[in-house]
């Protein structure tokens, strides 16, 4: 298992699992890749990629060249590739592009998959979907998230954060359960409130919508997403999601107060705009560099730095195995 | 009264009011213009733009010019611009650009000058602010209300239709009342969300910063502008704005129940993609043609028109004043 550059296995040719087969074999690195609908697989091959409408082929295939298999289907549609995972490349490296981490890792458990598994999470997507959107650079220079938690194999680790620098992502080590916390208030609370916003607009009726500028505009782009692709997103996060919504409804019920009071919304837009001003300060990173993946409390030093702002741009080293 | 060209002077020379200032100036009309503070004056008149920075100045030469005088300073400082007004140019066919407009009617009202008054509001802005940001294209094929209410001057609603064309705006007549119960669902609304959304996420700590991607990109983007702009314009419009927040709050409260009761999101998800999708359907336009301004009836005949999604493209017949 310690080549980072052995090939991949794509299971599943939407918009992320579509691009991250693209950014592969643009990478030079090797990649097939398998879908359940046909009309993706012609199309990918018309493409002149390499993939499978049958998922015991693709796996099987896997196997033998011990791939490091990427599940990148819904949510929804987990339960029946990990099937077929454990069916006909149990041994097998195995990681995902799914946008929580905690119901994946319980469900890879299920299937008794857990030894040889990391979690991934390329923060990137567009409102659009399907392979006809897939594109080699929808990863360049963006956050991908590997799981780092408590027995988390190292030489997986390694393989599935190569994965990532292949697309052009820098790597954020995180928990499982931190990640979906976090995501919960970034990415799947910006979901909700897009639907939220476009509805409220919409029931304003023609002149509203005729109204309508940027801020409507931008504040509604990801209800644009296809809504099953969001509801299983947001549905398999609700733990984590639900308190991010109520943070929101707290907030926005002051803000209510203070309207139906004829006081001024100074707190409002104050703590908004700070907050903004942090992300955007934020997203300037610094490189970990300190951390040798597999040597003792490797997990925790790499948890502790991404928490205060690192990020992994390079392969780092691996212990040496004794 | 009866020129559609006389000269424009621009009372506010931020974002909006220099946008308009370079807008006209740009298409070969005259136009002076007016700022408070001396730095945005000196910096537009580095740009060669006729400026002073004192009002009663401006003010006099308006009255001279005929010109139509538009006031661009926000909500909170219209007073004392509408008192000078009064005082020197109380004659002048006069405009706002201020994103409420009953409102700054009344405010019109209370300085008797509610015969020459006829309000506007472009639907056009950037997170940025003042003379610096200003770009004569920001209004190109945006829409420009130009407001419609019983006993608006035929004349005067003609003046502040020719300046939104002259802009590169189209038109959309809308009754006082009716702009700012719109404005409040697709434009206020999107900001308080906007600042909700930033708080949230920065609460969640610089993980979360660190893995937000293009959806809390997008829908936080407006919590950039100034606070006090955003805080201006939400508690000048906070009647109609409540109800557009409690429209929010009952969907958004509605989630909740759901991701607390382990069901699907479905309906939130499928509510806002359609409604996104008439949003994204209405952007196509018909123009108003078949409306003389001033005939009878033509205020309600506008309005219908342009409840039903017409817009003004180029300046209508005006009846013949016998």
């Amino acid at each position: 298992m310690n080549s980072p550059d052995r090939p991949v296995c794509v299971l599943g040719l939407g918009l992320i699992g579509g691009s991250l087969m693209r950014a592969v074999v643009a990478s030079g690195r090797p990649a097939h890749g398998w879908n359940r609908s046909a009309g993706a697989v012609d199309a990918a091959r018309l493409d002149g990629y390499d993939v499978t409408g049958d998922l015991e082929t693709a796996l099987r295939r896997a196997a033998d060249e011990r791939a490091l298999v990427v599940v990148a289907v819904p949510m929804t549609a987990v339960d029946d590739v990990l099937t077929a995972v454990a069916t006909f490349a149990p041994d097998c490296p195995l990681t995902d592009v799914v946008s929580v981490k905690v119901e994946m890792a319980d469900a890879v458990a299920r299937h008794g998959l857990s030894a040889a598994y990391v979690g991934g999470h390329p923060m990137a997507g567009t409102a659009a979907s399907g392979w006809i959107a897939a594109d080699a650079d929808l990863f360049r220079n963006a956050v991908w998230v590997v799981t780092v938690d408590d027995g988390t194999d190292p030489d997986v680790w390694m393989q599935v954060a190569s994965l990532a620098l292949t697309c052009g992502s820098v790597v954020v080590p995180a928990r499982s359960d931190e990640h979906d916390r976090a995501v919960a208030r970034v990415s799947h609370l910006p979901h909700v409130l897009a639907e939220v916003l476009a509805s409220v607009g919409a029931d304003g009726g023609e002149l509203a919508l005729r109204l309508a500028a940027g801020s409507f505009r931008d504040g509604t782009r990801v209800a644009g997403t296809a809504p099953a692709l969001v509801s299983a997103m947001c549905d398999a996060n609700a733990a984590a999601l639900l308190e991010a919504v109520d943070d929101a409804l707290a907030r926005l019920t002051r803000a209510r107060e203070i309207l139906a009071s004829d006081s001024s919304t100074t707190e409002l837009t104050r703590d908004g705009h700070r907050a903004r001003s942090r992300y955007e300060a934020q997203l300037q990173w610094w490189e970990i560099t300190d951390v040798v993946v597999g040597a003792d409390g490797w997990a925790d030093a790499m948890r502790d730095r991404a928490r205060a702002g690192g990020v992994v741009q390079r392969l780092p080293a691996r212990r040496a195995v004794t």
